[in-house]
């Protein structure tokens, strides 16, 4: 046993997805599988922390040979406490998903599934997040898992640079034409919220918005490639020290 | 009025703390402020947003000609609302803090402080982040005040690199020799979490922890400098992307 592989499998979307299940189901014949995953959805959380709060464990069946467990958290949450308390050994891979939604562009900042990704990354564990263009529960997952198969196995032989993670993401409802590693789309969001008014007439307001592309040299991005049925994988580091323009803030602040 | 500079400021901390009410006093001889702050604390909410629930914006007594509104949810939903709704022209700069406590190290990726400061950034508006390394709500932020005028002073007036934004960190309770322009530590949290157990038997367990610092070169990082009584100031990009590594993740993935 201590000869087979471990892997550490976390998500944002919480341990009753499809997206879950089909990920558990792609992997499980390279390793052990062991399930920490938020008890409720989790999307946006970003690398969020539960800093105040009690956190609980609570064992779930097994899901064909794999360990779940659900966590009160956020999905770093999940992969702390999990490699703080429930993992027998030092798990060999990190992967996260498969979530219900894109992480592609500047998605990846507010993603829960990057989080937990970035958290095994930030330990030196090989991580990587796997993301379907489709938000819905019954989304179709089938295209996705010979790549899914593939770039897990590869890592789990090869590992990855020190410090950096992958985000992969998969076009929905397409016969996927290959896998582009690229970089994120740089863009920001606009016309972001919804206006409402409560039956008291006073306001809320409700997420919505429109990604704005910005980036000088779209052919380069993830979002260019998902567009063209293209599966894209950007290369992405924890640490976001801009070290290339350290002396020019330092002449900034003489 | 409309030749003034607009400072927008937010937090974590949320809307009643002295770290938020010592910046807006270090800045607002600089422009017109408006603070969006969250109602309640968001510690270690990083670049979380608000996805599936409504949104309120509050707004609150002046304080010393600043605006202040209050938002029920996280630093990013701050900021993204302020920009959405409540700012009369597009704002000059977006500063967040001053945070109690510290954002050094591997802190920034899990920092609603510094989840303000990107998505500042994201939106192309130069933005900064100022912590202080005392948790405490009556922490003493005088020996900031300096630092804070004079690097707000600079960005406002000649802007940061595309895509940067700057995480300020401050050691307290002693008299800061300087400030240095240095990388995140690299590292990780260990021993992270304190069982306990409820009154039903069963356990739940509160994140604690200690930082270990694995950076192959200490004497060019934050933490190295915050010890011996520097201030820190690292550049830093909302786009994780690795570019460096694309062609080593290309030739894995072959």
């Amino acid at each position: 046993m201590a000869d087979r592989k471990l892997i550490l499998i976390s998500n944002d979307d919480g341990i009753h997805t499809t997206g879950l299940h089909t990920l558990i189901d792609a992997v499980r014949h390279l390793g052990d599988v062991i399930v920490a995953a938020p008890t409720a959805p989790q999307s946006g959380k970003s690398s969020a922390i539960t800093v105040m709060e009690p956190l609980r464990i609570y064992q779930r069946e097994d899901y064909n040979g794999a360990k779940m467990y659900a966590i009160s958290g956020t999905p770093v949450d999940c992969v702390k406490l999990a490699l703080h308390t429930i993992v027998p050994r030092r798990p060999d891979m990190v992967i996260a998903g498969i979530n219900h939604g894109s992480n592609a562009g500047n998605s990846i900042i507010y993603s829960g599934t990057m989080g937990a990704v970035f958290e095994g990354c930030m330990t030196g564990i090989p991580s990587v997040g796997y993301s379907l263009l489709d938000h819905s529960l019954d989304a179709d997952f089938s295209e996705t898992i010979p790549y899914i198969k593939d770039i897990t196995e590869r890592v789990l032989n090869h590992g990855l640079p020190k410090g950096v993670c992958l985000n992969v993401n998969f076009p929905a409802n397409v016969a996927i034409k290959g896998a582009k590693v690229v970089r994120a789309a740089l863009g920001h969001w606009t016309e972001e919220y919804q206006r409402y008014d409560d039956p008291t007439q006073h306001p809320f307001y409700m997420l919505t918005g429109t990604f704005v592309m910005e980036d000088p040299d779209p052919e380069s991005t993830d979002i260019y490639w998902l567009d063209r049925q293209y599966a894209s994988i950007v290369p992405a580091r924890a640490d976001q020290t801009a070290t290339d323009v350290m002396p020019d803030i330092t002449k900034l602040l003489q």
